[in-house]
């Protein structure tokens, strides 16, 4: 089988893409299917071209036949991870509403020209609520996105849902708590000091905790949101009985809590490499983000979330040796 | 002041427009404004133009330009009414897309161009509500629309909401109930049998009801429509505290309840121009809509609903007759 993953450079589509070749096949519809070809796109050539089976596909989501480029006659399926960032798509409405719905459209489209609907993954976001929320969020409750990547975000998933409903793609949304620990570099999300504070000093470097020790925020390890990607690409059509949106199941955990474990697992002199400056804007914002999900429907569907804090911090840690390692 | 009504040649946008002529004026901000100007958008002009003030505009809303060409500079509010109407958007996708979808952006495309923000008032539709869905719902219920038009609807709101929150345009949302007794062409929408049943006997021809007498459905009069398009026009903007989406309160009448109010109005011999033909698909789509709203925050704001079937019915009587008279 021939897949397509989008923002394949980006540090969760590096992780989902070696994910996937690692495993070397997926189970669809009860069998195995060999993995022959990944098609990886991003802006600029995504470097994984190590592995035969990888198409390595650079250019703009939005550009004039690029997503017909990158889905060709007998894709079966596409994880559609490319976007323009919340911090990134508030700065540049323009460009967030070129990439994140333009590009989302462009890709859906070149879907729906193939013979069979191809299952179509879209990462959505828990930036698609704002404002006054019930204390409890599920699928149920109205986006009401206070940023514009929510509102673009969004606007996606109803592309998704009424493009599955004609039947042109198979899709399935996932809503992504906040994606921590993350490898990477830094990113335009308000929410990167949840990666930096532990990324940072575990490797040697100060970082700024702009929210209070005690703000809660609802997260997921990169390794389980990898999980959570293969696990939609493998349910069958059927199981999705209340919809194609899932908000995925997460953890409420705070700034303390995280630095507290990495202080445990690495030393005092790691730990106190972080310096808290909490900037009451950023606080503001965070703190206006849901962290009580009834995450019911994803855990029917089978998506896991992390045991808490300190599960997070180890996933990190155990990845950073394996890196240091080979 | 200019005002642009798109879809002016509709049965809404006509009654809206003749309406906002005959007033003159809007009040805004507390001050009485004369209307100088008034830029009629419809896919061909919608033949207006015996009155000095209005500027016929015929083109399609999606068109390169057509926006531009419509909200010039100066421009102090616009009324987007212009659509493909449900059955039409499901029977034709990519029309839907362009006009419901592409239309609007480029409507607000041009706005935000402007100098001073405009207010721009969008008709949405229950439309975007589908499915399982809570016993009574509000504008805190997830909008899960089960067509292409619901899902263009829901995203234009979502369109409207960024574009007001990054002051682009000051907007505002109406969700409208089915607007009946509409006294124009019957149209494509799978409600346009709750005007059908009325006007057409009312008119001396045979009417075919394809639900059964004793379905609910939500509806609004077209004056009411027309009066809650002019208090969106003229509520301040810090009115709208809880958001720019509001839910028209509406009233849950049968077509039952309707065309015996035509046999107290009108006579036997009208009401019984009605055939009961039950299309159990029709019955079944138009039985899943809801008809059980919390519209407290429309009834704050001072929107008003119809007080049943009998007001609505006599409303229509009385515009034939004003009609006739003419």
């Amino acid at each position: 089988m021939r897949l397509v993953v989008t923002g394949a450079g980006g540090f969760l589509g590096r992780s989902l893409v070696r994910a996937l070749l690692e495993r070397g096949k997926l189970v669809v519809d009860g069998a195995e299917v060999e993995i022959t070809e990944l098609v990886a796109c991003d802006l600029t050539s995504p470097d994984m071209a190590a592995d035969a089976r990888v198409r390595e596909l650079g250019g703009d989501i939005a550009a004039p036949g690029f997503a017909a480029t990158a889905v060709t006659a007998g894709t079966a399926a596409v994880v559609h991870l490319a976007a323009v960032v919340s911090g990134a798509a508030e700065r540049d409405f323009d460009l967030g509403m070129r990439v994140n719905l333009d590009g989302t459209r462009a890709l859906l489209e070149a879907c729906r020209a193939l013979e069979t609907p191809p299952r179509f993954v879209f990462a959505s976001s828990v930036a698609v609520y704002g404002g006054a929320l019930p204390l409890v969020v599920s699928e149920s409750t109205a986006p009401t996105p206070l940023t514009s990547y929510g509102i673009q975000k969004s606007i996606g998933e109803l592309l998704v849902s009424d493009y599955t409903r004609r039947g042109f793609v198979d899709g399935r949304v996932l809503r992504l708590p906040t994606i921590t620990v993350r490898g990477g570099a830094p990113n335009a999300a308000v929410t990167s000091f949840a990666s930096d504070i532990i990324r940072d000093p575990a490797r040697g470097t100060e970082a700024v905790c702009p929210v209070s020790p005690n703000t809660k925020v609802w997260v997921l390890s990169p390794r389980r949101g990898v999980d959570a990607f293969i696990r939609a690409l493998e349910l069958p059509a059927e199981a999705w009985v209340e919809g194609r949106i899932v908000a995925l199941p997460g953890a409420a955990v705070t700034p303390g809590e995280m630095v507290e474990a990495l202080r445990e697992m690495a030393g005092d002199d790691t730990a106190d490499r972080v310096r808290w400056e909490v900037d009451p804007f950023i606080d503001g914002i965070v703190s206006s983000f849901p962290v009580a999900f009834d995450t019911s429907y994803a855990e029917e569907l089978g998506f896991e979330a992390d045991a808490g804090a300190a599960e997070i911090v180890r996933y990190f840690l155990e990845e950073e040796d394996a890196v240091s390692d080979r």
